[in-house]
């Protein structure tokens, strides 16, 4: 067994971290994220409910295809489960309150490791969720969502709720039952599900559309028994194209919103967008925000970025000025998210090995965040960008466009107004204009 | 003006091409598109419905980005538009039948030259419409489908029907309603929207919920006009996820499907995909033919090939053996398109400029749809695929499983299953065998 | 005609382009761009030498595959080819003094008009040569470098000096003989090879190595000629991985700093690294600078950036603080440019159609080289950025790491060292606290 | 310690793999690699040299980042490291002998467990060198490479001959020794280097130009070692763009032959091609032989594909007809690989877990390969492609087109031919023509 000094104060050397202003020469503070500045509104704090993600950081140890543990954690060298479970929530804890973030997420299996055994394991999360809670309880740290890892065990490996197989389907469906119950005991304010294997390897196997209905059936039986149960909060679901997949079903932010249109789940479900799958996707993060804003689905996000070398997942931290106002611009005119917050689903480096590394990462991270925020209402407020869009539309404000806009003409009567007003006068675009203004207000 | 035995014989040098099997070496025939050749019931001709497409064949002239026109047609030499057209409908014509396709494809603009008198442009194509009657009188041919070119001219370059201005959206009707004026008389049998500048340049200006519900309200406009005009045939949404565009709203068919769910489009409306399009989009063709099928929407088929490494629509005659027989698996067990046919939307590229070249390019083309589709129905015929897909389901078919899908278990009744029936078998999903398959029969 | 004060003052309604720094609210103004500023011993005037790109700014004019002109330009309106391409000179030079670049870059086709002749030709462009010597004069506007358009004639579809056919070659070395006389006469500093079609659309028909053969002699042709007529300046390769061609064979900086070393062309050579190649060819914009400085060929830069969604080149105006602050680093740190500038090759969006877009796209691209300079400069200076670095290589300075640097330790010699040391120790790469640092100056 | 009859006869169920020709209908039967068979004067076993790759076979085990292994070895289920390592060298033999493969290719790693023991290691190799140079004799397999895992070891993470550090360095060397002494017992014929982790995960820490250095200098005393213990076989550097690390100096072909020129590493090196790799570098396959093949350095080569809607290395199997016959005119005008073979670099996908999958996937390979080369034989020896290519660079064979490859003549020449010649003609590229060639043969 791990000493306890050893992990229970696994981040002893590292101070509090705290805003300090853009003078700082502290590489532990904020420049930017003062949790109390108050910005359209709310305070930065309630904007953005900033969560830990707790399996990037107290599972992953830098793993990749290509290589094993590079981060060692001293809680994995317990031999005993719970002793292992509950040394790591210890850390996780400590890290948690440190870093000043007011919620986490998890999956079930990052939080106590699971045998084959559905009541052991049942057994087993109720007694991590009990010490969580009074974790939660001694911090004031919340749980913004849980979920289900459905994509590891090698039962899941031709999917879960979308296996062709209905033996493993019900296996998933118990594990999705215990963590609903966790995160129903723990207060969490959503639920997320995101389907790594929910899609196929190859379609010469598949049979698409009958996986599809079998995934909506299964929503629709995880939502009813939660409601039952008394949670009253979001389910996400979480879009990813691809990978582990060759297609995964959940593919981009339409995709989903037709699909939870065409199977009568709109309403109970909204959308965590998560910024690495936006890419992957072929979208910008922006664009995945507007088009989940504009269906009404905005429910929280998975805050990271990709790398556009590398055509794959990379999870890294955000740091990227540019990107990230052009988001929060969507994001504020949103009116913010529903029923979600803004989760670090992002890893350190396999070779960032220092225990401040994740510290940095998740400083930036913060920091990224709220200096963009700032920017982007600022823009709002003092900028022309708002009115110029505005006024771009303004033929369907009033009179034969506003006609138009509630189906009073027909083509014939297009038509006759295209020929009695000529040919269009060309009107710019003005992007260039538009993309100096948020340079201005970084 | 061009001697008329310049352009009324243009192709005069080349034999008609003809079915003459594997074994012949003349590369005007075909070896293995025989159109009276009976697969799964009908003949070649049947299922494909080959149609030429006069934009790349007539117009296209070898350009790009970087260069003018390479490929140099004697009807463009002609100073008066209508003759200019005439000859070209005469080229057209003598390919179209030397090449045996029984229908073609063509935007307003291909056919006739346009100016920005739309009453003008009318009277053109109405006579461009009565020489093209003749045409397919004379020879058989038929019109698949028609279309109205809203992307080229500077009045939409910041989209037709979801121009910010309503002026512009106006003229945009205006041509739509002649193009399916002239498909109508011509007997076509389907008409196309393909929104090339139907989406954005930069979010930073763009209102997408607005410009999308405008595009539904054109939508809904243009087929009230149709059908009143006894349109019978199929409306035919292209998606292309990118370019001209930035984005494109119609980016794939998930994200079309939802679209035409939500604004109560379905029925009149379905899909032509093309090959190009579903890989830009990060997708396989066989996917989009899938996702298509699985939604009733699999209407037609823009037959090409992208290259794998350029990132824009290459538009390359179609030659791969292993992914199009893997498509033609979907084609036929979909039961084939529905409302449409397989058109050439391809181009011989810049450097093939002998008049044989577009010749071989569609024979290529056709002969490697006939092998794919042959191959196929061997596979579903002979081989163990179909049947191991279907096995794999077998669970859902019976017992608990069927309860599952009747939507008549709980969550709670899934884990009890789960824990009566323990950890459960791993079963292969055997892709390579399939993919050993799919050679044994090419 | 046109009308000369039409088109001599073709940008009469905007104000002169000065700095005012980042609190003005004129968007003709620069906010960080003070030529005057000296950052690490240069004026930024001096470390940029920003040079406007005639073709994209005074002939592209908003054309894309799938549509015409939108930017319709007085000068074209005239008949005649030199009193065009007087006229569109006017227009430039009226451009480049407002906007404060005090230099510019051409192709010999985008500053008049060509036909079949090659004496014809010769005459055209030595009459433009003597107005733009003129302009210069009058202005102190310099030539950056000049080019010959070898990729756009219908004779280049199939390459200039990698063309199958010593015809095509021959007219090649004729054009580029007139470019190198006209930038000669004209002080260029630089003459640049882009080969846009220098490369293949299939390997079918390709004999690569002799392809790659004769641009080398083509190269040493041209070079030698140049040097015979006294030209100091620097020869500069760009390369691009594709488009138009399927693949180009300047493929990425490590692609032809390999062709210049192996045809014995380094040292006249060097490269010009434009960002959109870069990122089309998988790289960073800094790892090509880094690529190019490691090899002692950083000569020039056509500054732009892509669309990481849209997989062809966008030359879009450069606006990303993140991406040029890390290149700023390199550049720095190189010494900056060897023979070259930072030449804005990029164009304004096909719907930015008012005077206006053309400079506050300039006003965006200078400015944001500004701040990122500046910024990179600070880094340098006043973090632990470099020293970091530094250090980490620290094991090489001295001791059996320095006699390995040396060649003097065998294999066996290094396992004995391993041995001996045992297992090493961890040390992280710091990436994060890294990417916080660039945020902190920008 | 696992029974015997276990591990020894893993494979006991499957049948003697043996070709049966097109007619067959064993799943378990080559129908176009008859080992035997004759093409372009070499027996299809000599052309290929085809190898099982140790550890994508017997190591892999189906994981990916998302998940754990799926594929249960009876061997991993001893404790002792050596009975492992030689109950998996007993299923290895029985596997290659079984699928007539002449080859096997492995990391030091793959065969026997490492410790951070550097002399324990040796001891370990040794005694299992001992094990399969047996296993060699009995069987009459051959070993084509050996090579050592310098990126999986966490001390690795920041690259091996390339880390900052020079104690890994010596590490790394430590491990190569190993592996060549390996590689010369068992009497391989070559050894591979694949630097994974050589490369970068951020310039930012990064002094690029001394890593490659010190790559440089490493293989040069690997290189003198191996040559001072009389290995006679060829060195090959492996090219991959990235994964796992950010960017890796051996990117592609053209980037590893100017490193190999640029340090005098030409001649004892050459390259070994992986088809996934060529295509994650914006590549073909074909493209990659051919840049290798016209430098002189065409190796060896790491049969597999990529999934082109997928970023990452997927290393499945090879099943394309089209790409693999392109791919075998290179091989064969090329004269075939020098000094390697053609290795499996591909796994069975995760969920594919009979004992039956392993060998489907390799029969697959093996025939596509055979079809292949069969019909680019074909191809080279009826069809008019040979010929057409050589016949586009007939002007370069004589007169002035050969004195300019003499390099005779200058700029001024060439312009005075052009002007002499006049306009050249337009010769077609007969892309599509040749493109049918292809299907003609398959």
């Amino acid at each position: 067994m791990v000493a306890a000094t050893e992990t229970k104060q696994y981040f002893k050397n590292i101070p509090q971290v705290r805003y300090e202003g853009v003078e700082s020469d502290n590489p532990f503070a904020f420049r930017w994220y003062d949790e109390n500045k108050v910005v359209a509104g709310k305070t930065l704090k309630e904007h953005f409910k900033f969560a830990c993600a707790y399996w990037h950081s107290f599972n992953a140890a830098g793993t990749d295809p290509f290589g094993g543990p590079t981060h060692i954690f001293p809680w994995d060298a317990s031999g005993d489960p719970l002793e292992r479970a509950y040394a790591k929530a210890d850390a996780a804890f400590e890290f948690i309150t440190k870093m000043s973030l007011p919620y986490y997420c998890f999956h079930d299996v990052d939080v106590v490791d699971y045998t084959d055994d559905i009541n052991d394991n049942d057994k087993r999360l109720q007694a991590v969720t009990d010490y969580l809670k009074q974790k939660q309880a001694e911090t004031g740290v919340k749980l913004l969502w849980g979920t289900a890892n459905l994509f590891s065990h090698k039962r899941y490996m031709n999917g879960a709720s979308t296996n062709p197989d209905f033996h493993v389907l019900s296996h998933g469906a118990a594990q999705v039952k215990a963590a609903l119950d966790a995160t129903i005991a723990l207060g969490g304010e959503a639920y997320v599900f995101w389907g790594g294997r929910e899609g196929y390897m190859t379609l010469l196997n598949t049979d698409m559309r009958r996986e599809k209905e079998h995934f909506a059936r299964f929503l629709h039986t995880a939502k009813d028994y939660a409601r039952k149960q008394g949670f009253k909060g979001t389910f996400f679901i979480e879009p990813k194209p691809a990978e582990p997949s060759k297609h995964q079903y959940d593919y981009d932010v339409e995709t989903v919103v037709g699909f939870l249109r065409q199977y009568d789940l709109l309403g109970d479900f909204k959308i965590n967008i998560e910024v690495n799958h936006a890419t992957l996707a072929g979208h910008t993060f922006q664009h995945e925000l507007q088009a989940a804003a504009d269906n009404g689905v905005l429910g929280s996000v998975d805050a990271n970025r990709g790398d556009y070398q590398n055509g794959w997942d990379t999870d890294q931290f955000p740091n990227n000025l540019n990107e990230l106002t052009e988001a929060m611009l969507v994001f504020l005119e949103a009116g913010g998210l529903q029923g979600g917050g803004v989760n670090f689903d992002a890893k350190i480096r396999r070779n960032s090995t220092d225990v401040e590394d994740l510290f940095f990462a998740h400083i930036g991270g913060m920091d990224t965040f709220a200096r963009a925020l700032i920017a982007a209402d600022k823009i709002l407020q003092h900028s022309g960008y708002k009115k110029f869009r505005q006024e771009r539309y303004a033929s369907f404000d009033s009179g034969k466009g506003k006609e138009f806009e509630g189906g009073k003409l027909s083509l014939e009567d297009l038509r006759q107004y295209a020929i009695e007003q000529g040919e269009p006068e060309i009107k710019s675009g003005r992007q260039e204009w538009l993309e100096n203004i948020i340079n201005w207000y970084i």
